[in-house]
């Protein structure tokens, strides 16, 4: 029942600490404004620890929400190569990791905090904008707006196919969704030549 | 302090009795399985006032959710006409009614509870499958997959314009936003002409 006495905390229980920190420094000040030295803070450990056990403000990001993957590695290599083959890697990987339910939870738990604390929301759309839409403006050339569009079509059809389960939509083959998407994802990337401006 | 004796209600508090068996009544059972038999009794009134008062099932349902207008008035009108010119009418109407934080702020609570409650999750799918898609496929001839889809897009641009806000989209000129989204809403109105199958 005691604890050892003198027993310092273990690794995983400081783990778990710097992670709820985490959660709640980003709620509390949105996800631009927080910081690894803050979140140490509250954590009561050096922010030296918080860069050990998790890296920079971003992975201490994904690792506090359980995102299945650091955007940092992903996208590189999803936004290099061919312009023209572009919105087909886009749409392949955002629909495998929606096809799996251990991989969509997190997201389906940050639209759900999104639309319920306007704290969450900051820092969600914070964080997307950071880890997502500046670099995929950066490698592609895509203006930021159209990628923010771009991800409206696609974070619409997962709430209407994972959350809401709107038939034919719910029930239809992964493959008929990619391939019935494609086109207005391709509307933003592979855009004609516009008119100077 | 106390009511007049032998008072009954009044057509006010009717009406609201209603509306609150509906919310329940949807909720618990769905848009396609909850009925206005099983309203009334619940509101324990004769089904022919909830008749009176509000109409058919999609009209009470209208009411109950404080919905902004009845899709069976505005529908017809916005699909009629030539197609080529359907998709910017589609996307006009759908901003006008988004930009206008009251008229907004009933579907934010709708895709509020989407996420959070799965007896409104049902409700809210089979309502807009039933009011919306299936009228839609109808008048346009386009799947009611490919409707489904462009939903997505619609509501997914909603969603983190007016609701996560993600920049720069949250700030952008609506005109912008319209513009920008109308060539992913053709590609799902507009199609070439597909090999027959």
């Amino acid at each position: 029942m005691a604890r050892r006495p003198g027993r310092r905390p273990g690794p995983t229980e400081t783990r778990g600490a710097i992670l709820s920190a985490a959660r709640e420094m980003f709620a509390e000040h949105g996800y631009d404004r927080a910081t690894i030295r803050g979140i140490a803070r509250r954590a009561e450990v050096d922010p030296a620890l918080v860069h050990h056990f998790f890296g920079n403000k971003e992975q201490v990001f994904v690792a506090a929400m359980e995102l299945p993957f650091q955007p940092a590695d992903v996208l590189p290599e999803l936004l290099s190569g061919p312009q023209e083959e572009l919105p087909e890697r886009l749409v392949r990987f955002f629909f495998s990791v929606w096809e799996d339910p251990d991989r969509r939870a997190p997201f389906i738990g940050l639209l759900r905090s999104a639309l319920t604390a306007s704290g969450e929301t900051t820092m969600m759309g914070e964080f997307v904008t950071s880890a997502l839409f500046e670099r995929v403006a950066e490698h592609v050339g895509v203006p930021e707006r159209d990628a923010t569009l771009l991800m409206g079509q696609l974070v619409g059809v997962a709430m209407l196919r994972y959350v809401v389960r709107i038939e034919p939509l719910a029930s239809a083959e992964v493959e008929d969704v990619i391939q019935g998407v494609l086109p207005a994802v391709r509307s933003y990337i592979v855009r004609s030549p516009q008119p100077e401006a």
